[in-house]
């Protein structure tokens, strides 16, 4: 028996063997405790979900007179919903058509499409520092080279990129709207800047915009894919502003990259479902959004503010955090002699939960970062939450003085 | 412009260069004329499903009290129907567990998990000899090198696997059941024959059986999966079962290999459809199975039924097909002069598709079959497609027969 196991991990391929779990996933496992006060999970809140309209959009699809939303459907995705999102995505200056759009199983999968069709071996893959996790994980798959661009309190500094010869990259990914982990929103002008290298040297952007819809200020800065939409593949998904159960997300794709992203996803999953895809349709084509969405920036918003205050109130000396505009996520720095790993088990073991920041790098991990969702958490239980969390920093920061100190303070 | 679009195409990775749409899928896209007699399709007879179990189903998965079912939940699957199939699958000897049993979005995927699992490039994949197509396309992404084991009119001929090196081969897939594209079924003996080679050899097979649900005599032969459990990956599907819109297939995946294939799974796409699982789940749950797949393999019969006598009363001789004992396909061969892409030509002309059979097989291809599907078409018009059919065939074998054989019929 143990010998005809071996023997089958032995047939793991290369590429496979050196992938891990995410680290997330793994400590969501641990959060499912009802007492865990569960800063850790990159869910959006399920109050925030429009319950009544998607049962009644579902109700709808699934009554239609015809079988079809049970059938096969067409690769590309459900039509009036690509045009719908079209619509969505076009500015006077560049018409999106609906041939540009293809449906995808959740944004996850459009990063697997990006990296059979783009990321031979060992070339290099452009990323932010730290960088979306999901994303790194999946885009390993197809065993790149990630180079990390200098990235600060704004993103990516786009001016960077002008040392690490952008035309010889096979992609840049990138989140220009409250990056995962860091919040981070892109300015303006390193958008332009970015599509202007874009434009240049053909270097392909990708476009991850999940959050776009939690933008606490409800403005919007333009897409860099409205910029330069020959040289950005723009992916969008209704997770966060309808609900992620569905796995229902979008890629713009320049023309001349289209018909090979159908073929791959054909061969990934013939199509995405088609049930889900008509209950996102019936559920955005009367307008829903455009009074869903400025709810949810509010709810967010107050979320957000929670855990603002309460990091203000109990956070030591040393701590640092930025103030994010939109998203889910405060990224929280700790004096650099704090492990956030090791301060993960002593949280868990007060019912606290946190993501480490180390799996965010791509390379060279910093050790002394934590990622803490604001979603799912009531305020009173994020403040809860954020003095245990507080009083361990103090603990960790303590135990990590100099002894000489330890005896100057008796 | 046309310089950018350049750039943009020639960043696509070597693995993605080769890969084309299927030919059936763009066989279909002519197909949607409503006038077009099409046998061409691999999809189940949208007059099958259970549309009345489903919307009830989805009624209930979608109206129930929490709003679980749009939120992001397990990769591996909703517990419950993980439940439901590990049962299904049990056998007194050998029980399957519900950690063996990974959900996917539909078996398509579970080809592309299984190529980023087992498949590096260069490795022996070994096929049937024709295989089913989405298969070799979507392994094809991670570059093996297929080799077609000898198969004839009962499928695979297991002892020619004795001769072709099994412990080298990265994995054997095969169809047991009504195979896409022959419709045959494996006789019991070389089911058997196989899972020992696997034993002794320690050969992954990857035994895909999405028309379980169609035998015409309702009869099960035993998986090759319940003779060595530990070899061999089951995949399944409730495509055919129920309906294949909703995307829902499952893994029984070998103790050793479940944890990478979660991993890759979650970096496709994180999980399937959580409201389609909890629909398969209220369908299947109480027993409609059991009254539905005799009603399946009833319709599906006479449907064959249709299309078997309308073969005898219209093909000319030197025409030879299968008898299939169920599925969806009968395999065809024409007098070996005639080539099947040109007949589709003529037939298109006269609004009747089906699929050539050179895309089926994995090198070397064989032109003069093709494969026809009886699933969606009514008996009246199964006669009347298959009598245009017949005469074009009459006409391409006139057209290739010597002239003095013309002159001696005169």
């Amino acid at each position: 028996m143990a010998n005809t196991l071996s023997r089958a991990e032995r047939r793991i391929a290369q590429r496979a063997r050196s992938l891990n779990s995410s680290a997330i996933r793994e400590i969501l496992k641990l959060t499912e405790r009802p007492d865990m006060i569960s800063f850790a999970g990159g869910v959006p809140s399920p109050a925030s979900f429009p319950l009544a309209a998607l049962r009644d959009a579902s109700a709808r699809a699934t009554h239609a007179s015809s079988a079809d939303i049970f059938q096969y459907s067409a690769t590309e995705g459900y039509a009036p919903l690509r045009e719908w999102i079209a619509r969505a995505h076009s500015t006077s200056q560049h018409p999106v058509t609906p041939s540009n759009v293809l449906i995808t199983s959740g944004s996850q999968q459009a990063f697997d499409l990006i990296g059979k069709v783009l990321v031979d071996p060992q070339s290099a893959v452009l990323v932010e520092r730290p960088t979306y996790l999901g994303a790194l994980q999946s885009l390993s798959l197809y065993e790149p080279e990630f180079v990390s661009v200098q990235t600060d309190d704004h993103g990516i500094v786009s001016k960077a990129l002008e040392y690490i010869e952008p035309e010889r990259a096979a992609l840049l990914y990138l989140q220009p709207n409250f990056q995962n982990p860091t919040g981070t929103r892109l300015p303006f002008q390193r958008r332009r800047k970015i599509a202007e290298i874009a434009r240049r040297t053909g270097l392909i952007v990708v476009e991850d915009d999940p959050y776009a819809a939690l933008a606490f200020d409800g403005g919007q800065l333009p897409s860099i894919h409205s910029m330069a939409p020959d040289n950005v593949i723009y992916l969008g998904s209704f997770s966060k502003a309808l609900a992620p159960g569905l796995r229902v997300g979008y890629m713009i794709v320049p023309g001349a990259l289209q018909q090979k992203f159908v073929q791959v996803k054909q061969a990934a999953d013939l199509h995405s479902s088609t049930l889900s895809q008509h209950i996102v349709y019936e559920t955005v084509r009367d307008g829903l959004l455009e009074s869903h969405v400025p709810r949810l920036a509010i709810f967010y918003r107050q979320q957000c503010e929670a855990m603002l205050s309460a990091l203000d109130r109990h956070m030591p000396e040393g701590v640092r955090w930025n103030v994010p505009e939109g998203g889910m996520f405060v990224w929280l720095a700790l004096p650099p002699d704090i492990d956030s790993a090791a301060l993960l088990e002593d949280a868990l073991a007060v019912n606290v939960a946190f993501v480490p920041g180390a799996p965010f790098f791509a390379r060279d991990p910093l050790h002394h970062f934590l990622r803490l969702s604001f979603a799912t958490v009531s305020p009173q239980q994020i403040d809860r939450g954020i003095e245990r969390l507080a009083a361990l920093i103090n603990a960790h920061s303590r135990a990590f003085t100099p002894v000489f100190d330890l005896e100057l303070d008796r």
